[in-house]
């Protein structure tokens, strides 16, 4: 934390600007300017006028001047930033900022909005695997005629006993796992360091209230390892559903390919990918949809993104594709907000944050 | 339960006809003809070869000699069941029998399949909310175009402190509750008599294990009363997704019409009927989705059934319509054998049946 140990109103001088998609929140802004005398706030909403998304960039200089504190999702050009010690990401990933020298910087902490993201993340894996197993496409398109199908005709499976994999088991996996859970599912845990005790297998990362799972109750099996014999060996455990929760690292780019279809071909793996498009190698992705090896796939992130309009992954057989929407939610800013002012409060209080990066693993 | 309580193999001497859209399985037959001596096991498959199902009245009449506990779905003419005790249905609903001499027979029990069905059904009630709440038909249709939509053009609301409301807090109600609360909703639930105390919330029907409330620890607030006023009291609360769990009777018929939709369009209440179709006024449901009282209907069950080609209900705004398939699993009639089991076992030990009918409430 360096500098931000003083507690003596460590945040007096500051200058924090949000930087996000929502118009200025004039209730959260005036508590915040209560709350932390001496911290100047200053909003910008990225919503361009129109429609699209204003870059750092184009924000006017008098803007950046003397930003110690800044929350965005994309970076600006590093000078902007040049007096910057705390960065509060919108996003749960570093992927955007990991060349960038602000964040190549010791000294600059950044935090993730891990936490913020799970329960609506969770529920549209949860609801497109269940609009899979259940036949909501064929319904819809039957509807269009005003047929009524015969209820034998094609072979439901519920989800009781059923296999949940998750890959990489973070805040979002945790809450996957809970709703699984409920529903009968047995919920495996990858990780890529071993969690071998109780008190390891728990997340501190922000949890909204009531949801997730924070102390690491809900998998009946654990696994880890950074090598790929380790992931394959996970991706063979006979899974009926693979949640993809990967962070993007050099390490995971391409992870799932030719090879891992292969294995999960034997119980025609439902995959479902909430993180991010490459790790992914998206021609194996189709071939193995058109090959039948997995017996779907949604996808809200892919590679590359946005997916171009005659990119034939949307049409490949068995494919649901949202473009990167799964973190959205009304209450979602909030959150964000809410992250950002527990921050701000363990800066005031000379409290670890929470959230860090780590800059070895970006996530 | 009348002469069944001879504890002195107490099935010797009966004929068991199982009438169930499946093939006869032979390991379920072989294993209870051996574990009951004396019980004579039939099995006849419903499933006409080409399509459809076969009535019970078209099985050869000596199939029906002497037929003491008999498993179906619908009844068959009076006398075909003239030595009958005991009816185990394969649904949870005893509707289609209610005008039956048979089941006017004070001395045969009707058993339900209560507890079969909560796993697969919450999955379609759950999973309709979600795609609905999610926009997945928006997105299906722009994958048919290749449109990558930018992610900020539609809002999204995640369940995060929604409030579920269940209209019949019964076994399937109660895997709705499980799985939404584990969502981070608030689930409120009603019941026709009053459940003032933890041990009058319990429900001792059969459960997959690892679903549902049994305890009936999952509701926030109780309610209860067969009266309307009770009903729209309930309905008053802002709830944002109504699940329908009554069962189809008099009392129950009609039960939601303009004035309970005029109740909802406050909140705009998202309407899920995975019970019976009549408990829903259709041509109220149609003007409530028209006018935009609720959100959106998502129904497994409609009124009439099959509906119609040319149905106005089709065509509707926001309402997402299933043949009568969300009972559909294909781990069902194994689920089904189980509560069968469960009941001879409970003839042979003198014990009381599960699942019971209580034929003044029908269900």
């Amino acid at each position: 934390m360096g500098d931000l140990g003083n507690r003596q109103s460590p945040l007096a001088g500051d200058k924090l600007l949000v930087f996000l998609s929502a118009p200025e929140d004039t209730k959260w802004t005036s508590r915040i300017s209560q709350r932390f005398p001496g911290l100047k706030v200053c909003w910008e909403s990225n919503l361009r006028p129109g429609g699209g998304f204003l870059l750092p960039d184009e924000l006017p200089d008098e803007v950046w001047e003397d930003v110690t504190i800044f929350m965005a999702f994309n970076p600006p050009s590093a000078h902007r930033l040049s007096k910057v010690r705390f960065v509060q990401l919108t996003s749960a990933g570093a992927d955007r900022w990991l060349d960038h020298d602000v964040y190549k910087d010791p000294k600059v902490s950044f935090c993730t909005t891990n936490g913020c993201h799970p329960p609506q993340i969770a529920e549209w894996v949860i609801g497109s695997w269940l609009a899979h197993q259940h036949h909501f496409q064929r319904y819809h398109n039957h509807m269009k005629e005003g047929f009524w199908e015969g209820p034998m005709e094609v072979d439901f499976e519920d989800s009781v006993g059923l296999r949940m994999g998750v890959l990489g088991y973070g805040a979002i996996g945790r809450q996957c796992g809970k709703v699984a859970q409920a529903m009968g599912m047995e919920v495996y845990a990858y990780t890529r360091s071993e969690r071998a005790t109780p008190e390891s297998r728990k997340d501190d990362s922000y949890c909204v209230p009531g949801t997730g799972d924070p102390d690491g109750l809900v998998p009946a099996k654990w696994f880890h390892g950074a090598s790929k014999e380790a992931i394959n060996n996970f991706l063979s455990q006979d899974l009926d559903l693979l949640v993809l929760g990967l962070p993007l690292t050099e390490e995971t780019k391409g992870l799932i390919g030719k090879e891992q279809f292969e294995i999960l071909s034997k119980r025609k793996t439902f995959v479902s990918n909430v993180a991010r498009g490459p790790l992914i190698q998206t021609d194996a992705l189709i071939e193995a949809l058109e090959g039948g090896k997995i017996r779907a796939a949604a996808l809200d992130v892919t590679d590359p993104e946005p997916l171009p309009k005659d990119h034939p992954l949307w049409k490949a057989p068995n494919v649901f594709i949202t473009p990167h929407v799964s973190w959205r939610t009304d209450g979602y800013w909030e959150r964000v907000l809410g992250v950002l002012e527990a921050n701000l409060e363990r800066i005031d209080a000379g409290k670890p944050l929470i959230n860090v990066v780590n800059k070895r693993l970006h996530y």
